[in-house]
């Protein structure tokens, strides 16, 4: 969205730093109003919003793009007394997240994102790539990123997780992105980071859950297959989803050509997911997400 | 959107009648809290939100469902006074609005539209159709639907459209959608229904403006066709676009396997069009349109 | 295809009927050729050619679209010689199949099926709807087609099953389409139709088998929902699928509206696959299928 | 395609190397028959194989893979004198492409053509990029790529030409893909490497021609963006049409905003079109392509 000429509810008079506000509370009456009075009191210059309750937990999620903001802290705290105790409220500038990448031995999830990253089509710093294969080390290296190898051959799970573990401990990277990581992650490993690592998955989930899924779509005979890009959770494959999408396929594909047309399926969906959640356009509420486009 | 169980900022007494608050207005500071923090006072419980401000031409326009509004005069007295002078507030309720439909010889978007308002598929009652052949009069009728012939034979285009707007002066619809009437209205006819009239125009627009699309298409040897739904404006072919889609073809397609595949796209692409106008969630700004999804 | 401009291999004189030749044959070397010189010493001008072999029971499949064929009984006989002994050979006319269709409640498949087929856009006469509710008898009557209403109420699967298999017996259609027929066919049913009836299944199959496809879907937070048509099988919803397609869905969908947008994919879907099997461009081998387009 | 387990018509004995026929000549009665049994006669075993005759020209195309070629040379001569004089027969081996890049300051098309080399999934070799600005050398080079600036400025059209020309005489690459160069090239260049210039056109052509296609969809309101790989000709935007592929906007896009989801689409059909013409899938008739998919 261009900053300088589209804005919402409030003549611009110059262009401040936006700031996003997201909040989730339990629902009651008038909230709209009140968020959006505080924000009028305090300057704010409202640019995009979105609501949603969610029927089933009755929580109430609002996300609110908003610039000219006198003193944000002071809106944190004036916000805080006006909604319900329990309410969680963000202000987060727009600057880049940092970002851990993880692979194994495919290129065209990671080097499309560090292409992204580099020519600024996403905002985010990628702070290294952790692999447990040498495969993508000069792919990784050439655009300047710390290539961290950590193979799992002759290490128990355990032990690969508590090597990863630490290089995560030393960066605190704000997301940890699985561009086609082939490992399967421990529960414990998942609960450390929650709604922090985004995977993406080779079908179009809930189908061909697991193993070789491009196989178990031929032996099925569809006729398209496509890419699921969700929250690692502790139930593998069943996080959270945030964006999916798809391709046709014919009789013609084998299992072989059907990976190399979904790789480009993965690469999109996966990146399109990236940009929702380094946005903070994504809302995760029970199993499902929350997307304020 | 399930009335009983999907609301926004408030909770819900009961099911009332649900409202759609339509606001066009210059754009100021503060709009969104005062709309909503109006709305709030009488009682009214947001279940869908949405703003938009041009850039352009620095109008606000917002959109809002609610329920349980205590008063609905009384809101819209109050909105006006809140509101800028030259605000533009329209409050209506969500019954069937009365669609005249128009036809030449097919029957793919006639039919599709007749069977989706006989059964509650789309909030519209077909007062009738209006035709300059024949053909159609017996699909009409199997839906109890009047059929008025209007032959253009043998008159001038303005004899033929005095005979039309005979009908339409009588019936009053809300809406008139040509699907696929392929006579073209002059300038002064579509000024009598600034922004009521809906047409389906057979190509991706702006691509192949004029007779034959289809056959340009083939000329022009595309990978894709597509069909667009706007309202029908001074300049034929280039009213605001509401609603566009596409299908692949190749070079096995010839213009008459084009238009073929062309009108399942035209069909779903008008039927999609017609729902957002009756459900309230287009407005025309310029020569474009702001949906409201 | 434009019979009068196109066609392959051959100068064409005049525009004589086209035969569709269909062989599945167990696969072995010059077969194409072996084909196409019959075909060609029989006057046979090729205007659409497809095979294929199907990588793991070595068969081989080919359709041919051939006009000009000066005696085809002569043909079939000649190619039978050429052929495997155990090759099927099929050589059909163009002309109208004779389709039964069976629904329930809904009319969105139903209704774009019967306005396709009285119109032409379909090569099919449909020679009844068996329906087990009585809602679409007067949409059925209004297209001149005879409704059999086989009430399912009060009576055991087989006794139904009997009665709709009695209305088959005497119309014996080449194919029958279950536009949304919502009760579970027995095995013994369905395996004296093999490869006649097709089905629509209102999910992306092979994800939400079974029963709400739409609610799984919405419980499941999918960002995708899709509709498979397939001929239905002894194993309920597992059957070859012959054409799938999806539309994108949102948090702001509830099954409802999962429903209703969903139906516009079900309604082409179906469309889709009932063309591809009149048009004879459909085989199946194991549990999937061959589409020649 | 597995070569090692999908064939057509004819026992696979060992794998061997796989080449691809593609036959242009006048259309006459017969003509797959004798090229298929030609074929067939030197022990070829087909493993792909499509025809089509252009209604216009009444030319006939045919493109077979075939493997088990006893002596390609040898079939290459048989086949000439069974073919009408004019008959253009080509018999290319799969061995990777010799492709000159071009490029000016994007990162998107250059880079996902530079991975897709790298690894292997497109059958090219990249042996240069030839660019007018310098921004993407590091990304060039870092694929160990040889990157050549040559400079538009302070030089006149021709002069840039000639310089450009230079290298391509000294390189001799198989195809020219210009990967957002955003210089217009003369028809005197065009000339000289016929239906051997890929490109890709930002706009969902012939809708926006000309510069700033993004701007010109944001100012008509279109629903709809979409991208077009296409053979440089002599005419600007309108040579042969390879690939096309679209992206849904709305009114929130602005022309920066489209020109960000554009670019996803430029590069996805960017790379289809040129996976296409590596495979000698490609045939020009008049100013349309045939693909053999």
């Amino acid at each position: 969205m261009d900053l300088t000429s589209l804005h919402l509810g409030g003549i611009q008079l110059h262009s401040m730093k936006r700031l996003t506000l997201c909040i989730d509370c339990s629902d009651e009456p008038g909230l709209i109003a009140r968020v959006t009075g505080v924000l009028h009191r305090h300057g704010g210059n409202i640019v995009e919003n979105g609501e949603y309750v969610d029927p089933e937990s009755r929580r109430f999620f609002m996300r609110t793009a908003v610039e000219d903001v006198k003193d944000p802290d002071l809106l944190l705290r004036v916000l805080k007394t006006e909604l319900p105790e329990i309410a969680t409220i963000r202000l987060q500038d727009p600057s880049n997240k940092r970002v851990m990448l993880m692979a194994t031995r495919e290129p065209h999830c990671l080097g499309d994102l560090l292409i992204r990253a580099a020519y600024g089509d996403l905002p985010m710093d990628v702070c290294g790539v952790i692999a447990n294969h040498e495969d993508m080390r000069s792919l990784t290296e050439s655009f300047g990123v710390p290539f961290h190898f950590c193979s799992h051959e002759g290490r128990s799970r355990d032990e690969h997780e508590v090597q990863v573990g630490k290089i995560l401990d030393e960066v605190k990277p704000d997301l940890i992105v699985m561009a086609k990581y082939m490992r399967i992650l421990s529960t414990d490993f998942i609960r450390r980071y929650p709604n922090r690592i985004l995977n993406i998955h080779h079908s179009f989930l809930p189908a061909f859950i697991g193993a070789n899924p491009y196989r178990q779509a031929w032996e099925r005979g569809v006729k398209i297959i496509g890419a699921t890009a969700h929250f690692a959770s502790e139930n593998l494959d069943e996080g959270p989803i945030i964006a999916q999408d798809v391709t046709p396929v014919s009789h013609h594909h084998r299992p072989k050509e059907m990976a190399r047309n979904g790789r480009d399926v993965e690469k999109r969906v996966l990146a399109r997911a990236v940009r929702l959640v380094l946005e903070d356009r994504v809302v995760v509420t029970g199993n499902k997400t929350v997307l304020f486009e």
